[in-house]
């Protein structure tokens, strides 16, 4: 699932490019938004910032360790800077210890931020729980902190939601996008299907008026 | 329609990972949702669990006898499992003996079965209930069952679903998705569509408060 | 834009199955719904009924004069039949004499037909109704006939629309679909997308309880 | 970024047809709807009007000086027109000197146009409206301009826009479309994409009965 060689296709260098291609296809890294990072060893891969996310190449990602400091860049005259959300995914691979965290602007983790005005997504009893790695019949929380122009105080929320939600493998920033984390790229690429899947069900459910958090007459909750 | 050779491109082996990424890109098998099968001979050829459903390889199948024991599956250091959904397709090959069985987790499936809390979706002149082998003017019924933590209990209410209803090819199952199944995988892949336009074309109605179940003014019932 | 050679690529042989494919992707031909025909000198070219749209192949063509004569069809052992809307094709190629016919299963006429009750489908002030041969500040009226189980009363109504209204390029059949024709391909498939784009606007400005008929206040009406 | 040589991939005659297929699969561009145009040195290459845009070719640009006047077009036997938007476009050069202009029929720019029956779109607190150079929190503002099947009517609206909104790089044409501008090819796509993704927002906000230029409690307003 890992490589040091470079020529390798699984080799963050050239999965980053492929899964910003595949996001932009879904709508999540339009407009330039979102950003993607995955972790090879100690060194952790990210994408520029303000370019055109489905057009990135293999030399434009940015390269740190874990704590942040640049290890390597795209060539200077490509003129391109890192993330400005990478400091938030740091904190992501500081706290958890994630093989890769993305970030996107997925239009439905945006709306729900802006349907649900509380600090928390909720919703149970969908099949689609298991995706994100909990049970059908349990009620999944996802945390959602505030945004900011000021970057700096979105730093401070997410990681105290971090260390609120314990479990949590997400959070939501209100009108802005979700980060997603997990062991490997390929998890955190099926909680993102996943989690967009739930967001569009909560959507649709709320337009016929219909609360996606509480449990169906005649079935059961989880045990506890 | 179908063949022995491995190599040829209409065999399972080939086809089950061409439409599990036709299926990918339509939203029915994200966040490693969904199970395809198709059999071949006497032998059923079943999608791994847990995996990016869109990058399946040929190899990655699983392969068993009409009983459910397996006769071959993916080398062992993929470390694969069978998906957790082969068993209720084993219910529907035992029951109608079909070609191909296709388990989705089509959003609009999921949504219509909150849409429609009691045991039947009904939906009637449309022509594409063509499409599932009705007349435009017949009223569709499919049951609808409740999905379960535990999958034994899902399996019971299938196989009863089934003998309630000795006409239908597809069963959905609550806040989950739809299982459909028919002579050949080209009839199955073409009802797994019909159904979602009419799914669709019953939740678009249902917004403007109108009754899918309803004969319009002016037209005429099928005759029985 | 047109040729005898059946190696040309715009030759309906080829043309075809291309816009099949491009329309199955549009949701306009799933579940098989739709056909397509396309005259080349006194040939009429025809998908065949039943089969997977986007998975038509060059010889799997039926050819027709002008009369609905069958000139040509696929191999015997391909077991195809002509479209079952092929009747209904040959109606606008007689009253018409237009150079392509495209029925397709757009779900938004289909359900444009459900939210207009009545024989007419009705919009103004959009810039979208030049797409479709009228001009921005005119009312554009596409006649609706009702569907039938048997296709030979749906014949009867669709002489009736194009005696009716001698100017229409389209019919939309309730709870079915639409037929669009014109003096090219190029030119139905612009108006294909054109009608689809103002069915879109008009479902949503009804989800509004907007009025896609209702002239714009300060907006002039065109001159008659 | 550009380029004097027609072979060079980055050249207007290559990048107007490329973004011209993304921008139809978009839904911007269907039924021959918008205009693309992309200024090299001295020269705005320009897309003709009337035709399926995805099938636009390297040799069917028209090529104008900045006054509007033609420097060279398709080969004649191609019977092209130049966009009838292309004056509207020039008005965009003249007045703020982009290195590209493109006019899109996307359909939630048109929509939002129905929504707002003003003269202004506004929305406020979204991450995106950086992707059109705002910041999270101020509240961006779109003019809107009435169309008229007389095109030059328009002009002198979309004249007057541009004065009025000194530093808007966008103008919606109500029931129609939108423009976009800006320095290079680049920055005009992501803002495009950008508008896009905010009009969405709006309309879907829209639907739940929310003003989405209503500053959310506990959220602060941008310095003035």
């Amino acid at each position: 699932m890992s490589s040091n060689n470079v020529y390798d296709k699984e080799h963050p260098r050239h999965l980053i490019p492929e899964l910003c291609r595949l996001f932009y296809d879904l709508g999540w890294m339009t407009g330039s938004g979102g950003a993607l990072s995955i972790k090879e060893g100690n060194e952790i891969y990210v994408t520029p910032s303000g370019v055109q996310k489905e057009r990135v190449q293999p030399d434009d990602l940015f390269v740190t360790n874990l704590n942040g400091d640049e290890l390597d860049g795209p060539p200077k005259e490509k003129k391109l800077r890192r993330s400005q959300c990478a400091r938030l995914m740091m904190t992501a691979y500081q706290k958890r210890d994630p093989g890769a965290v993305f970030h996107t602007h997925s239009p439905s983790a945006t709306f729900i931020s802006i349907l649900y005005p509380g600090n928390e997504f909720r919703i149970t009893h969908q099949q689609m729980i298991r995706g994100v790695g909990g049970r059908y019949d349990e009620e999944l929380v996802v945390p959602i902190i505030q945004n900011a122009h000021d970057e700096t105080k979105t730093i401070a929320k997410m990681e105290k939601a971090l260390d609120d939600y314990p479990n949590t493998n997400a959070v939501i920033v209100r009108r802005h996008g979700i980060y997603v984390w997990g062991e490997s790229w390929q998890k955190v690429k099926l909680r993102c299907e996943s989690y967009d899947y739930l967001f569009e069900t909560a959507i649709k459910m709320k337009q016929f008026g219909l609360d996606p958090a509480e449990v169906p007459k005649g079935e059961e909750v989880a045990p506890s």
